[in-house]
């Protein structure tokens, strides 16, 4: 008996779609010898669908997402200084929406660089590790506000809101995760040294989950440190755990020294799956190349991979990236870009010629 | 008839005394030919005072060092994990209160990859580029607090504070620095996307500000992505204005991309001049090399050009910044490394033996 998955689909704005397309073709392909069946909903959201309706995210879109098992988004956004767009913020009203209401509190971004792939680095070294960065708290909360807006008298406050509870919970996801990988090593980045409140706070969590986790070796670096290590000796890094504007920082920064976000996935993950997680590339929607099959489609099938490891379907996960990997491997020596539909097919083809 | 500068020197912890000592000698050395008499008195302050009196800085300290007319800054910070220090945070007891309470609402970084200095960058291209960081306000200014503390009830907030008279004057200092460099252009980096706040006061006031400097492109930047072109295309900056804590994580990383924080330099500056001015190198005190002549003093003597710079001794100054210069560019072919000494040494020696 087949299981069944129902996944939302988000393709969004941009080169959104045709990044998607790309990793539903891997999705097939690779589910195809398995026993499950995906059923796949599709939601129209973003840029495109507020210029239409007017609407970022309504009550009933979030419930009837809310009703699935997982999901994939491709990029949201639309094209930067769209005056239309100028009251909507698609990121806070949509991305970030999702993320606090399913409560995505682990924000998983592995970086890894693969044999052959150019890094802006001259001798990056191995690099291989996952940030495990905070995703519902911090200062992303949005407890902010302005007074006297527009005069010379304007106060903008932001306040980054901390609890023991929600950093409790990703510092053990974290911790798991280290405990799980050759190195169990495990980098706390954070601002201690001038964030004394929130940056107490996430030290002590730390110490004290330390304290069950005695394998693992625990370090901490202040997040200014840490931008210079990741480009000076990034395979220093196996697990970074980290809060949600740090994680945001870094990712960016490890995509680039690994690769580009075209081959940055990530994973806003629900662990005890009260609520569907969603696995989306670390790229946005790219309006200014959209349409025009010249997007790389790697990061949303990476993602694909990450969502079949977090459906308990490791072994397609690991196919998904093995056929990645040899995909990038046997770039680097091709002279032609691909369209963002051959990099798919190249790799859905190497998905059906090796057996499950 | 001389004129006279009153200098305050804080040498600090670590590797603090050892490159200030070769700052001195070349800020002797320059201004030996010229009408300025520098007049210096060392304070004493840092995590040595601290352990031997339990003072990180006194009324009277910051009233005499007040009373000067600018300051010479090495390194402070003691030994991490010192139980002694737990409770000092020298950091901000002691750095972070001279920045506020002398109104240095410029932290100024400039990043230049001189010709021959190896860049963890393969093809790091041209890099010459200045960071003007916000100094006296932000998630820097400590108005967070925590409730429950030590409990899993714990809630810990930072509350970072963003006026437009405080960023309108750091905007300003920003244009006036791009309209006298050749490129005349300006990028802010901010993360307007998600803290709508802060960023929407940061975007309003660049953009009424612009309307002042026809001659300065503008453009604007979220501060993942300006970490992603630091090491993919860092010749694309020229200004950047931003906040306290990104300029604090960028400029880590610019330092990281043109040379490593032994080069790099920076100033505090009140640029009304109501308050001292400050120099120093951002690296800190390196306690693990300390007392071993093993520290670079490169970024404390180009700070010493900043200062030059500052007081309006141009000339003084552009003459360290060229011996500087032309020391590194001969690092580059030796093969022995120097001693802390032997590079101020060397300095020196450039110096007078080039006609002023
Ligand atoms: C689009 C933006 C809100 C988002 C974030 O800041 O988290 C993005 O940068 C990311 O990293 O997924
Ligand atoms: C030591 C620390 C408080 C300081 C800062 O965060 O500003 C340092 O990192 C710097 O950049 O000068």
């Amino acid at each position: 008996m087949s299981r069944s998955v129902k996944l939302a689909v988000i393709a969004g704005d941009g080169i959104g779609p045709e990044v998607v397309a790309e990793a539903l073709k891997v999705l097939d392909a690779v589910t195809a010898p398995e026993p499950v069946d995906f059923e796949l909903t599709h939601f129209s959201l973003g840029a495109t669908r507020f210029l239409e309706t007017g609407d970022v995210l309504t009550d009933e879109d979030l419930a009837a997402i809310s009703a699935h098992d997982a999901i994939l988004l491709g990029a949201v956004g639309g094209v930067p200084g769209d005056p239309r767009l100028k009251n909507a913020n698609i990121e806070r009203g949509l991305l970030l929406k999702l993320r606090f209401s399913l409560d995505h509190y682990v924000n998983l971004r592995p970086s890894v660089l693969f044999p052959g792939v150019p890094s802006p680095l001259g001798a990056p070294g191995e690099v291989d590790f996952v940030v495990v960065r905070e995703g519902t708290e911090g200062p992303y909360v949005g407890n902010g506000g302005t007074i006297r807006q527009g005069t010379p008298q304007e106060v903008a406050n932001e306040v980054s809101v901390n609890t023991a509870f929600g950093v409790e919970r990703v510092v053990r996801y974290a911790f798991e995760a280290a405990e799980n990988r050759p190195r169990k090593r495990l980098t706390l980045v954070h601002k201690t040294n001038v964030l004394v409140f929130s940056g107490g706070l996430w030290q002590r969590i730390v110490t004290e989950v330390a304290a069950e986790y005695p394998d693992v070796t625990v370090d901490y670096l202040h997040v200014d440190a840490a931008t210079i290590f990741l480009v000076t000796n990034p395979s220093r890094f196996d697990v970074i755990v980290t809060d949600n504007l740090f994680g945001d920082i870094l990712t960016d920064l490890a995509a680039a020294i690994s690769g580009g976000i075209g081959l940055a996935a990530s994973g806003n993950i629900n662990p005890e799956g009260r609520f569907p997680s969603m696995f989306e590339p670390v790229h946005g929607s790219a309006p200014d190349i959209a349409g025009r099959q010249l997007a790389d489609p790697t990061a949303a099938i990476l993602s694909v991979a990450l969502l079949l490891n977090h459906l308990g379907l490791a072994d397609a996960s690991a196919r998904v990236s093995a056929a990645v990997t040899a995909d990038i491997i046997a770039r680097s020596v091709a002279a032609e870009p691909r369209s963002t539909g051959a990099v798919g097919d190249a790799i859905v083809t190497r998905l059906t010629d090796t057996p499950a």
